[in-house]
């Protein structure tokens, strides 16, 4: 179809690509400078979007009959009867030669002649395929549908009449690559507006800029390690507050649907294994009447006429069911801390993954349980998530996550981490001491030494000096100055924290009062209570924050990316 | 064993049976009657229990040299090394005549002699085991043993180590009767108190006196139907409040573990039947910008220079999840509702299974699927909990919930519910109009109108009167005096309200301003942008109460017995 454009074809919704920019050189002021460049495309094609289809619409009044009226327009019409219902993921051979309906996405266009134009179809996550709008003899697809098809603005919702067939060459922009639709009728369901608040090019980059917390971020305070971003030739980025902004273009792109996805199946790998290990599900509360654990980090709130405090953790309820006569119990739920943090591993509201057991011998059949459990979900992962986790890759590069070999788990003491730091670690940490907990710069350390000695990103710090732990800790029968209490780490960084717990309340009241807690006050008298309604089995735990994990897990530059809606102390919204 | 007692031994720590009550006569006098006697028995127990213990002591001092005196204790000791770690409920033959090991919770003790004490044991759940402490020859174990074990307060923790014996005769008393344990060494790992605030035959019982809902209760202002609460002999039932203030013994009754073992397969069933379905799990927020859904019912905390809310259903996130690209998405959490209603069916935190998924041709599309996780939930139950259902059932009697069989699922339009009530119900609701909402009472009519034509106690209620559903409600477009929206009953009672919501920014404005509610108030302006952002599919949904699903499907006097930690305007402890 070699015939030459009768009207020139309305330009894509999209701005063309610009030519590649330097990775490296994404400072914090070409950041800026590029999403002001991307604001300003949007503008310009959301305007000549615009003047094409005024165009458009003035031109088609005055062709010729349309035969092809019925099978295009903004309403939805009528396919034929035998029409196939296909989805993308399981499009196959059958199909080929068939008459099919798609409900999808238009994500791109690509106009070819006044006769013909190309549009790729997008389902749920990256699931994409090429159709093609082609004027023909018959006159049932028309020259005025072409155009029509040309104008419609991109991330619009369709309906799609189609004929399956293979094309010459695999089309090497879409995931099918070997199928293509030859659209016979197409129906706008819900339109787009002109200019998108951010493209799908845009939200599918990598985040860079993280405003609120970049202050904290150039500081060092609290840095991670920022995975430099992959640039896709001419699509600028957008900063996190951009893409909370245009929530919904944010969640359409495929890597933001990926690390969904893959969020999603550590909660289901956890809950799965920890049910084949006995474990039984419970649900504690979020409003609860006593800030026990802590009552500088905790949000309250007039309740009736009393108040209420929002639970920092399920700690005390775990607890509460192992003495309710259950061996095994897990939880998965938010918490919450009132912590003015702005940094890029801080959040208000987060998911924890929570267990607690019985302890029958030690407390290292907890750790065995956690190990197991945090092995299960990396195993998982690479296997259930394969391509979730190349995806996320080519948005935010990163190492493959290192686990042990069965059998080869590492676990140090909290004094052997500090002895390997002080003899292998950077000068200023030659005289690290026993009896203090690790800043974050000396986690980092002391994981950049294990990864060197041990090959792994996964490790487990166990008997944590007694300063370094909470009241409920159980200290260590064989050395009170240490605690039967644990970290386990990802890429040199916490993601769970746990022990032994103190299941005797006079034990419990002995170690308050040592460490300056009133075993008295709201909400401690009744925990400890607890265990004098009735002998509690000796029991441990742990919390894994479920944000962290995911983040770590992916490398990526903020736990923000890992959740569904971030909350922090300068945003609740959307 | 014939040979006479030596010593009296001491009486049981819980109080004896003292024949049966009518159930029918417990009114509430009866009940407050039944409880000060309980905590009389209690007392007179606890008293009795710490003479005999101070007896014990005074004697065992004089008597001969115990060559048992390591094989049992108040703390742990040594056990055979081949002794093998059992638990009840996987014992079997392999175990017979050899050295095991146990740790459970002593609930009951009757001494035979001087010479024998039986003993039960009891595991997680209501699985319990026989056990024998027999003194013998050797002695290994004692008369000095014997006497205390049958000190050992009940509900103490122990570790055992016995040899598996076969009974002569099945022991009916326990879960484990083809089994007993023949008790050569015996430990405490945790002791409970002399005095028990609940035992646990009192924790077994029927909950009928909700204090703070009873006046609402009496009032039959939103009174739910009481199950008649089954007596075994002499124990007095204990209200909701001794319940929660002796939340350990609450919950190791094996109707609350019962209870709480339906509730977890109720939400495992509904994820897995979804994600079967392709959807995908997602987790809204539970602090928010916004006091989205309507003010009055709402939690509001200070938030840091601002204020937050808490969310009262997924409803708004749920639907961000269908804009932002997913065909389908279901979430399982906490929802808040700071209503000051103090009935047997309000909670101020209760948890939602919600789902919302993409509209292709018909909104019924929805109501197919939510018939489908449903009808999954109870056919699943059936099979998975028939054992915890009995024994709800044994404390909570109930009919069984009756599901219509598959293809005669029972859906009536409103009107038609209205029709039905004015034709064939109660003289009162000869006027019903099908343009107002229905109230409990007439909910209940009708259920029961229902139950009898049709054979159900779980049908569905469509096409509901535009007065009745709030905003984002989709209009029928042949007839916009009624909504694509629904609710769903149990047991004369709605468990889920849903229905197909507006998809376009246009409609969505025009309805909010029928309905009297500002389009451009905070968190409405940005819900309804959200459709403007990009093109968003058709899309309806559905919340289910979990609690109701609980409460309703086991009949149980109150929701309250269904969760964990039943949060109310009145408690917020444990």
């Amino acid at each position: 179809m070699s015939e030459p454009a009768a009207n020139p074809p309305p330009p894509p919704a999209e701005p063309a690509p610009e030519g590649g920019e330097d990775a490296a050189s994404t400072s914090k002021k070409a950041a800026k400078k590029a999403e002001a460049k991307a604001k300003k495309e949007a503008e310009k094609a959301r305007r000549a979007a615009e003047r094409a289809a005024a165009t458009a619409a003035a031109t088609s009044a005055a062709e010729t009959e349309d035969l092809a009226k019925d099978n295009y327009g903004p309403k939805e019409g009528q396919l034929a009867a035998d029409a196939i219902e296909i989805n993308l993921k399981t499009l196959g051979e059958e199909h080929v030669g068939k008459t099919v309906e798609l409900r999808a996405w238009i994500q791109n266009t690509r106009v070819q002649s006044a006769k013909m134009v190309f549009v790729e179809l997008r389902e749920e996550g990256n699931w994409a395929i090429q159709g093609i709008v082609a004027a023909n003899k018959e006159g049932t697809v028309s020259r005025q549908m072409v155009k029509w098809v040309s104008s419609i603005n991109s991330e619009s919702y369709l309906l799609v009449e189609a004929t399956v067939q293979k094309p010459l060459e695999p089309v090497v922009a879409c995931r099918v690559s070997h199928y293509e639709l030859h659209i016979t009728k197409c129906y706008i369901l819900a339109a787009a507006p002109a200019g998108l608040g951010m493209t799908l090019a845009a939200a599918n980059k990598a985040v860079t800029n993280f405003s609120d917390e970049q202050a904290a971020v150039e500081e060092g305070v609290d840095k991670l390690s920022i995975a430099p971003a992959s640039e896709p030739a001419g699509v600028p980025a957008a900063s996190m507050l951009t893409h909370l902004d245009n929530i919904v273009m944010h969640k359409r792109a495929p890597v933001a649907q990926a690390i969904s996805d893959i969020r999603m199946e550590v909660k289901e790998l956890f809950r799965s294994y920890l049910r084949s290990q006995g474990f039984k599900e419970f649900e504690p509360p979020c409003l609860i009447g006593a800030a026990s654990e802590g009552g500088a980090n905790v949000f309250r709130l007039p309740y009736f006429s009393t108040e209420a405090f929002l639970a920092q953790s399920p700690q005390f309820y775990k607890q509460y069911e192992i003495a309710g006569g259950r061996k095994r119990v897990f939880c998965v739920g938010p918490v919450f801390r009132a912590e003015n943090s702005n940094t890029p591993r801080h959040m208000t509201e987060f998911t924890g993954l929570d267990l607690e057991m019985e302890i029958k011998k030690s407390y290292h059949e907890v750790i065995d349980m956690l190990e197991g459990v945090l092995l299960h979900i990396f195993r998982g992962l690479k296997e259930r998530c394969a391509e979730e986790i190349e995806l996320v890759r080519s948005v935010y590069p990163s190492e493959e996550f290192l686990v042990p070999e069965s059998g080869k788990e590492v676990r140090l003491t909290f004094a052997e981490g500090q002895k390997l730091l002080r003899e292998e670690g950077p000068e200023e940490y030659r005289n690290v001491s026993d009896h203090e907990d690790m800043s974050t710069p000396q986690e980092k350390a002391l994981g950049a030494l294990i990864r060197k000695k041990y090959g792994t990103d996964f490790y487990v710090l166990d008997k944590f000096p007694e300063e370094a732990r909470p009241f409920y800790a159980k200290e260590d029968p064989s050395n009170p100055s240490l605690t039967n209490a644990y970290d386990f780490f990802m890429r040199d960084q916490e993601i769970l924290s746990g022990g032994q717990r103190i299941n005797d309340p006079e034990e419990l009241e002995a170690r308050m009062r040592k460490k300056g807690v009133d075993p008295k006050s709201p909400g401690l008298k009744e925990y400890v209570d607890v265990f004098r309604q009735a002998g509690v089995p000796a029991h441990g735990g742990g919390g894994i924050g479920l944000d962290r994990v995911v983040a770590f897990y992916l490398n990526l530059p903020s736990v923000h990316l890992a959740a569904f809606y971030p909350r922090t102390p300068k945003r609740l919204a959307p």
